[in-house]
């Protein structure tokens, strides 16, 4: 293996969250996965155990108030300890009974003033953790058309993002997430990255756009959004996860590998741009893992998630950039695709393998798991939590 | 209003779920209505409610377990007394730990015993309650390609069928629901009508197809299938709702109420075809509200449901067949078309508020519900149920 | 009718396009429409039809070099004698053999140059006829991954328009249309309305963002993006159709009319806004229709699409906007949605009959049209255009 | 390589379209392609320039009248002499004037008698080609609600088939091609696999479904279309092309090569079925391309087709089935997954070397292509052929 890609490949840095490492399902069910993890301390045995095996996966993102603990210090060093990072928070503004009309866009001035304030204590978070990045979502939206006007709904989160935005310490990021639908079902507040990207322009330099992957309609190309905002300098992050229909939240990677090179590809491009912004930002991006693992066991999923993106980089990076350019300018279609493909046609194993054993990693990484003994352990330890989930369980019977 | 109007518009029926008047949500929170039955007894009294102000919404959808009871002949009783009936009655086999892999489709034999034993146990509730229809949604499917063999599924899936099909007494129908997708996210066993009617023909005669406006794919159009179903002698029932996006369960007619009505309109001219088993076939079918209120009233948007099918289903009678016919034959495009844009386009309300009148019904039942002392009284007897939705709540802090 | 409902349906302006009276199809095949008109000038009598019948859309948006001629001065004076106005410019950069890579974003300079030299010329045009609006739609993307540079055709992109703008006179806009998909089905340069946003900001204060109904996902809230739009002060006009699919260009109003009302709503709400921007922005936006009359009549057609337009536009100023702003000001969901849906509800025809009275109009202008002379007499003068289309048409057989 | 696989690969057969030779365009514009086929005789030139490059695509499919000749025995002939078989027969019933209002689904009976006419003298082509199929694809359907009758169509449809399919010889077969949308745009008559399915278990045992990779609504899961079909014995064969948006038609396996790996997968498992019915339904699929290519070079861009096909095919012979279903019987989602993952991330292209080596074959065919001088010739001998295309070209300026 060449030294540029050996550099690449080992600087290669995918965050994983510690929601992911819980319970989760669909609206009709969570089903309780054996020694799912309990609290963040245990998310962050799991994030441990995915860092020891893959080697490019020591960030972890938190979520507030799921994860909120009372000494930060305490875990920063528990992190620390187990070779990871505390990463990006993640507010939580859907899940009050108070955001059921929205949070930063409810019409209710008292309940916008409460979004905010958790938002800006989440800055506070950040201070302690030594967080570079504040990442939002934002479940806003109506779902009835005239439910609420949609220029008003506009301002008020133009406003909230501001204020927080402004609180923010310098060296830090606000990554503004988009969605198409969910559980918004007439009109999402932020509802594509064009909304975002306004957005981010009106309220300042610290403002990204964050691409999650389930978050756009049919068709949409993802790689040329990715382009765009690369170009524009406004790209900030992604949540990565697998679709087909909705936002399905499935590991990245399995739905279509293609559409997963495809966007790494751009951002091989953009991080080797001759100009200054286009590759400033590609190589700041913040590469996040943000899934909802309902059937398969956690950690081997989140594995197989940081595996994926490894495999769609190292495909990216085969391109010949050179020939691919070469075929472009001449205007030939097929020549120009086949550089494409040809690096997508490769089978990478074999390389990662040699990157992991350069790294002092196992190859084989999955089989190491599965080998080892930390599913059965955790599972001894943690036990099933059962309960959870969307529709109503069975209620009582009126005696 | 003529005769045939009234006679066709007072005997309109739509029947609304038990579920629909208790707390639901998405997968990320599920927000507590104030008042929301808690038990189906409660229920049932909403529903009374709605069938007082609306007189064309007598039945009541069962959904198993979650309305069972020790006692069918009370709750029978109980619903008689209030005017009203029981209806289709809903297994449930996708809340279990066991059905994670599917319910019937399990690769696992004795998981698909236990629902197929579920089913027949509500074979039993139906004899017990009178119920002529047996409503089957599964949430049977897989995530991930290769996760299992698609083609075994179809034959477990079939042979399940055939089993409860076959026990099931003369005069009911077994309705098979179809799904593109969630909460299975790579392959749904039941993925669309052709998959449900190929194993309606399949099992016998009382098997038919039961279409849920929100589960199809982007663009299709649904009073085709509607149509092709009652053509052939297929079409079982309806669970009414309103989507933009994905299965957004959002109140019928809401979103785009020319669809509704375009839907309706292929049923009179189905209700008035020559054709025996078409007409046969139309004048079966069952029509039933299944949707998610999750921010508005549930009482209320209940009511709605039922007017707004009301509305399209008068416009619908409105549609002048034969001049519709007569531009049809002569290929005038334009004409045609503009024979059900009158229809739509004609102000129905006035002629709704005579029927009530002749109905004995308040003219204006929304005003009449709002007015009225319901809500308030139910809120204060029964509270406001918080708790439960998707995505985890709160954990607690490590001490 | 009160005063200021009838001023406002009276100041009502709807441009038909002079390509809506020829000849269109799909790639199949061009069907050969009796009497579609020739030329420009039978698109001009066509188009006076039109107006004489609807009294509200005067305007005729020209294709270059489709509607090309020697004398603008007299196009112009051939267009004022029959009450009728030159509209918006729309150059065509898509048909010569050259453009097959693209043509302001092709690889090639030397084509570069040819499309920007046309766009120039359009200019021109504009300064002959007194437009005000250059409408620019590009064809331009690529069909395959790899197959050109994303970011580069970005910059093409925009560097050919930031010309173009530069080139036009005070008081003009550039109308610059996004497109999801068709011709190119890998990528399409301006994809989308922020796509097309971001350019406008970077060009200048004359570019403005054109909506296209057929130009969206599937799901897409056009309606928020036209609130959005309005808001930003960046839309400039719209190009009217009606779609279920891709870019279907059927008659608008006629697949969804709710949505129609719902973007006329925002329209009205703009227009009524108290920011002086949103509100100068929603008088200055352009009515344009674009369609394809594929299967129906040609002029009748156009009447009907603006008749359809008629009515969307009364619907949405009946909308009573004290109280819907009272309801959702109150969180009341249903209520406001009832606001909304009870002025959708409302038959606008007799309304519309009597505002033609007032306007000295026939009120039917469909009847009106229908018993006329107008598409005998043109079928006789111009004979039926076979020809055209698609796919190949029958080669000879090798002798 | 191991025997079974060469046996497998070098029996693999992949159909390309005379039309695929051909120029072709989008409605807006056909490019001409230097050197495209121009008649049926130099269409067969460039397919027997295919056969002779990867040795698996001998069959052409033709359309008629398109491909038209006065003495089809010569054409046999000059087929054969170049290792060609003449494959599917594809009638064309759209662009004739009088099919406006569709074809065999026409109001008017004496269009749907001249259709049948048409598809009746198909069969009799057939039988002097000797042909085993019958490749249907009508354009009929709908633009507007109301334009026709959903049911009747749907009886003309089907006594159309019917007719046809009572005519064809014993052996062969009638494939019946369904289709979302495009040229219909309201309705299609032949919306989806669900209806072709439905006409071909009531017409007879020669009607097959034909699935057309590019005819479905976003999301669709078409492998399991594929093996439901295969399991109901009714999977006739493919249209082969990639898309992202509507009917794209672009070169098979490049916008999802995954896709296009996972339909193979469940043809391989059909064809290794332990039941009758599904092993012969999957052995006996027509495989055939039907692309549009509007700016790639004709023939290269068929060897790519083909070659793509080939890569997937063989890809879906290294799943390990044993190993898949175990995992799959112990529900172990991951590790089944990873099973198909493993075949698809195989980089083939070097035993598809050795497979060609074994053929007799070039190795390398897009090399051996690109270097040899056909592309060169054609160009020469036939020149471009320009004109054409959807849109109108430039009219005259009146004088």
């Amino acid at each position: 293996m060449n030294a540029d890609l050996l550099q690449a490949l080992s600087a290669q840095r995918i965050e994983t969250p510690s929601w992911g490492y819980g319970n989760s399902g669909t609206r009709f069910k969570t089903f309780a996965a054996p020694g799912a993890a309990r609290d963040i301390w245990e998310k962050l045995d799991d994030a441990a155990e995915v860092q020891r095996l893959t080697g490019i996966a020591p960030g972890v993102a938190l979520h507030i108030p799921w994860d909120e603990v009372e000494d930060y210090g305490e875990l920063g060093k528990y992190a620390a300890q187990r070779g990871l990072t505390i990463g990006a928070i993640n507010p939580n503004v859907f899940q009050d009974e108070e955001y059921k009309l929205g949070s930063v866009t409810n019409p209710d001035e008292a309940v916008r003033e409460r979004a905010i304030a958790h938002l800006l204590d989440c800055v506070e978070v950040m201070k302690k953790t030594g967080s570079r990045d504040l990442s939002l979502w934002f479940a806003d939206g109506t779902n009835y058309a005239g439910q609420d006007d949609l220029r008003s709904r506009k301002h008020r989160m133009r406003a909230g993002l501001k204020r927080v935005h402004d609180a923010m310490p310098d060296g830090t990021r606000m990554l503004v997430e988009y969605k198409l639908f969910e559980p918004a079902f007439y009109a999402t507040d932020l509802f594509d990255w064009g909304a975002a990207y306004s957005h981010c322009l009106a309220i300042g330099e610290k403002a990204q756009v964050l691409v999650d992957l389930g978050h756009h309609a049919q068709g949409v190309n993802i790689e040329q959004i990715v382009a765009f905002l690369l170009d524009e300098g406004r790209l900030g992050g992604f949540h990565f996860n697998a679709r087909r229909y909705g936002d399905d939240d499935l590991i990245v990677g399995t739905s279509n590998p293609f559409e997963l090179f495809c966007i790494y590809a751009e951002l091989v491009f953009g991080a080797n741009s001759v100009d200054d912004l286009t590759r400033r930002t590609a190589q700041n991006v913040a590469y996040m893992i943000d899934q909802s693992h309902n059937i398969e066991p956690k950690v081997e999923a989140m594995l197989q998630s940081v595996l994926n993106c490894q495999e769609a980089y190292a495909k990216a990076l085969l391109i010949d950039r050179d020939l691919l350019k070469e075929a472009q300018g001449q205007g030939d279609v097929l020549a120009a695709h086949r550089v494409m493909m040809d690096a997508f046609k490769t089978d990478v194993r074999p390389l990662l393998m040699e990157l992991r054993v350069e790294m002092d990693l196992n190859p084989e990484p999955i089989q190491a798991y599965r080998a080892g003994g930390y599913q059965a352990k955790v599972t001894r330890d943690r036990g099933t939590q059962t309960g959870g989930g969307g529709y109503p369980v069975k209620e009582k019977v009126r005696s």
